[in-house]
């Protein structure tokens, strides 16, 4: 079984790997969103996007059944495709070529692939991204890093949402940003709200000058 | 795979066929407690046990690192075994049997057994329990029965918590009530509050109700 697992791993990463240098190479930036259901990975997707001066946003959606998020952003002008896991936990990189391949993303631009709610299958599989963007939120309390910290560990960049709810919920942020700090001194944390719009702007700029990079 | 897939579930669930039989002859009665991260497991947790009147509760806590909550329901007097996953995204029947060999829980008495937060792979693995206790919240928004069916449609009993922060969300209730309608007819759905114990004396009379049958 661990042997199985390993050759599924490798197989994966050797096709992440492939469609990360493709992509690259047709000037197309691609982040994996992770993100527990309902941390408001989609609501954080739209702010960004509206935040973007200089880069056309392009969106891959993953979900277990329905396109409901897709729709809400073609209806607002973005070039979003569809993946419905029919049940996988998480999406890996022969479902993200399959993705590409149909849709056919022209850079330059940011692939936003918006990948299954789950804080713990999606960080073990790459999809050929070129940053992690870890998506939670105030509601879900201050002890996330603590209890999935491979998430936290792996992640490049880190939206806490919903901070407009801050005077409603028991959030300790001291010991938030002490668990994070244990795991990872790297990644930015913005503390963002999808409700308001607040801190988006600064997320966006964070992304454009990466991808300029 | 697929072969071995089916033989890992197949395995899987005739240890928790055994365990369900060993824990009804010695009249304990297990949940197992589903949810996302933050959705609120132990908090609510805690209202349902501090509601119960007539019998004696035991906790088991999945998580994949520390032993937080585990922590907190011992300082509160209950009986409560800390099972780390060590990265697996589920519990699975050989390690709730392995924690019940250590822990012993002596009945008559309900076993909470606290997943670990995820609302997709958990849904699969039958550790031994009698009824599957699915807990969401109104942060995580109105579209979850519709995005992650399997955990609604095997659910015997929802809760939807932090209905205190109604006002402050966009949570849609004829939406989610839909959802979970067209998934799952029989399944009691109590709106909750792990903040101020609204709707947890109603679901601990419904939990001691299934107990005595």
């Amino acid at each position: 079984m661990v042997g199985i697992m390993k050759s599924i791993f490798e197989e994966n990463n050797r096709i992440a790997c492939m469609t990360r240098e493709t992509l690259s190479r047709g000037g197309v930036y691609a982040v994996n969103v992770l993100g527990s259901p309902g941390a408001g990975k989609t609501t954080c997707l739209i702010n960004i996007i509206n935040n973007m001066k200089s880069v056309k946003p392009f969106v891959i959606e993953g979900d277990i059944e329905t396109d409901i998020d897709t729709g809400l952003l073609r209806s607002m002008g973005v070039e979003a495709y569809q993946i419905n896991t029919g049940g996988a936990c998480h999406l890996d990189a022969p479902m993200m070529l399959a993705a590409l391949e149909k849709m056919k993303p022209k850079g330059p631009g940011v692939l936003f692939v918006e990948n299954v709610g789950n804080l713990i299958c999606p960080v073990e599989f790459e999809l050929g991204e070129r940053l992690k963007m870890l998506i939670c939120s105030v509601a879900e309390g201050s002890d996330k890093p603590y209890k999935y910290p491979s998430a936290f560990l792996k992640a490049d960049i880190i939206l806490l949402n919903k901070c407009d709810l801050k005077p409603y919920v028991e959030f300790d942020s001291g010991f938030f940003y002490e668990g994070i700090k244990a795991l990872n001194n790297t990644a930015p944390v913005f503390e963002v709200s999808g409700k308001t719009g607040k801190g988006f702007p600064e997320v966006a700029a964070w992304l454009e000058e990466k991808i300029r990079l």
